[in-house]
């Protein structure tokens, strides 16, 4: 392989680099770092301009990534006052330090990018309009969905297209443990504990259990795609946390597999946004994404469906897309311009703030799982509370009993029904002396095209 | 929802739209006009100016399109003289008056959006440098994978990347005839029949299933991916026609599926691009892409794999690809400059003439199936020579013998070997007076990250 000069690739004499200030150094940081140092080359020739690190602010270094003699500071915001800084990568996490980063870079002229998804869906209106106003570029392509270039296929690649719905698995811990329970038929908490062994989960680990990094990003993914205000208060979230490995069963005896999915769907009442576990046909391509791997599948009105598939999260690809931001923040540089492609798509201007869908009226149809006394009558009068809130009923399984149970699993998969209809027939069934314990709703997709 | 006030939207008092000429009004172009006319809002308010279709050259006019008042010349290059086009887009296909056509309306300054695959694999070289000498745009998303935005995440979405190899479904008629094939145990003639009755494949087929039209396409990802000139004549390309049923049967059981992909990897050795049918594990998502879609798996090395999927053709889809590239030119004219991202994403000057690898040296596994006598010591020879040759096997297989025939189907997996020792091997085996006919030869591909 021939050796690249740098120079000649961009057709000048003398090319200014694209000088970066990197904060943050753990895993996608010094991911980030070691990807500009190991594929510079190819990356100059693509960015028409060398891409250096040239300020690092981390509290402790990484021995993943030998920093050499670039400068590095404790303090973080030493990066911020740094005059040879164009660029500034925020890789900190959070919303309190992370948005005083970005917004004191904003301020001071110099162009952002992170990967700071809950930055950008809880602040991220206030962020691009102070970005707008001083004329500096705050890019977000590693905030969802980690390498898959879903940002710039939403943004751009797709904009001829009205965007009629999104469905995604989009968080990584989440899918792994789903695909684990399926699999070996293990509890939820048994494989958690493990995932969180294999650092795939925090300590904490509700953020991704319980929907709220997974709602972070379908805000993130609904506002580009509709047109719409980011809104993360919003978005309703249910979590994994009490699916059961027999519920993944039954769902895939009736043909179906059950991912944790962000959906957004906009339709003649406005838009829906919700993150839920979801059965979905098990021959669909998201149904046969498994592990730590994420997908999101768009619908759009000429395109059709398209789906994007990668991983999700982790040092490497995180950087990917950390990288792609940059790459393109060099080209707009070069062209003397960053604004091109308004931050959610939409000019400004053009942004509508669209009702959100009360989950209420939000219809899907519904798998419903309860614990019935094995006699004559109780399959009539279940069918009955159905009918008398209008629901009607796709198919009704009766399971035999497990071992030392009076009681019969009772498995019915409903037409559309809204959750408020669902909601108020399981009240009454719930209530039945025939019925034994909870019954479980889990919400199903078809997601046809 | 509220109107958008176009003017408003961009936050200027007078925008002009940018003004396009579109060639050719057959199933790309009228869905080009039609997507134009009903997405005209949101399309305007993501490309900050309206997209307006100002001139039609089109020999007829097409029903499923009512052109209005718009000016439609029958000679093609009255749009090229007309002053007041802006962008050329040539949706008439072809390598001989489309070139001509891309070629006039380039001298004469204006930008071009294309469709044509055949066109930018076999001319894109001297076409590029054409348009950077007019400093004019010349965008081909739509010429790959349909209204899958697959160039822009090679261009742009994976700039960070080395990337090492990808490999797609990249013609939709040909992977319809695989599907129906392995789903309904049919003949390859009887389901060509089929598509051409469809629509979905010409009158003269060849293009599709001999792999020209995925060879066209092939070239094109694997220069943007490594790098390196287009040169369509160094992509070797077998087609499917030789397929039977029993062979994806046989690769069915044993864990495999059978797709016809283009292939291009980067190595020591230099570069392989090839576009033959190939047993890939049966769990991989590229198995599970049916019909007429198409997808492509690239591996970075730092995102690792990432896949796209969507439709690969038809008016619609490509559509959406051609207006997401007038969307991306007219946010480049309004930042003022239209080569921010060189055509093959890699500067001009940094591109590479790679050595591509010679067939006979292509090391994969192979699937082999021969017919050889029922009889003491044939398994031992065909071993011998194997083993003479360098080839490991990884299982040999011999099948029930079908109705009426004295000879058993034996079917050989063979480790990683270069085509040029199976080739001999092969050659020797057909030579024994054991084996009936030729052996039939499908390379395996693990597609492993």
């Amino acid at each position: 392989m021939s050796r690249v000069n740098i120079t000649a690739a961009t057709g000048d004499s003398v090319v200014q680099p694209v000088r970066i200030g990197l904060c943050g150094l753990g895993t996608v940081g010094s991911g980030t770092f070691n990807l500009l140092q190991e594929n510079a080359e190819a990356i100059a020739a693509r960015a028409q301009a060398p891409l250096a690190i040239v300020h690092i602010g981390a509290r402790r270094d990484n021995p993943a990534c030998d920093t050499g003699d670039v400068r590095v500071s404790r303090d973080i915001f030493a990066v911020v006052a740094d005059p040879e800084v164009d660029v500034l990568v925020e890789l900190i996490g959070g919303t309190t330090v992370a948005r005083e980063l970005v917004e004191a870079a904003i301020r001071s002229g110099k162009h952002v990018v992170t990967a700071n998804k809950a930055l950008i869906a809880e602040y991220g209106n206030e962020l691009f309009a102070l970005a707008a106003e001083h004329n500096v570029a705050l890019r977000y392509e590693a905030a969802v969905a980690g390498g898959i270039p879903i940002i710039k296929a939403l943004r751009e690649g797709l904009a001829g297209n009205h965007i009629e719905w999104l469905a995604g698995i989009i968080n990584g811990t989440g899918n792994f443990i789903l695909s684990e329970m399926r699999e070996h038929r293990r509890e939820f908490s048994d494989v958690l504990a493990e995932a969180q062994a294999l650092g795939y989960a925090e300590a904490d680990p509700a953020f991704d259990v319980e929907g709220i990094d997974a709602a972070h990003k379908l805000v993130i993914l609904a506002s580009i795609a509709f047109g719409i205000p980011l809104q993360f208060a919003s978005v309703y979230t249910e979590g994994i946390t009490r699916l059961t490995p027999q519920d993944l069963d039954y769902a895939e005896e009736l043909g179906y597999r059950v991912k944790h999915l962000g959906i957004a769907k906009q339709g003649p009442r406005g838009v829906e946004l919700r993150v839920h576990p979801t059965l979905i046909p098990a021959d669909r391509l998201l149904a046969n994404v498994n592990g730590v791997k994420n997908a999101v599948l768009v619908e759009g009105s000429a395109v059709g469906p398209t789906l994007y598939y990668g991983a999700g999260a982790g040092g490497k690809p995180t950087a990917s897309a950390v990288v792609a931001d940059l790459v393109d923040l060099a080209r707009d540089l070069s062209a003397g311009q960053v604004s091109r492609v308004p931050s959610l798509s939409f000019a400004n201007e053009a942004l509508r703030d669209l009702p959100i869908v009360p989950m209420a009226e939000v219809e899907t149809p519904w798998y419903l799982r309860m614990e019935a006394e094995d006699r004559t009558g109780v399959l009539s009068r279940i069918a009955t509370i159905f009918s008398d809130h209008g629901i009607s009923i796709e198919a009704l399984i009766q399971k035999a009993p497990a071992a030392g149970q009076t009681t019969v699993p009772l498995i019915v998969l409903t037409n559309l029904a809204a959750q408020g209809r669902v909601d108020a027939a399981v009240t009454q069934i719930e209530a039945l002396d025939t019925i034994a314990g909870q019954v479980v709703r889990i919400r199903v997709e078809f997601l046809d095209g």
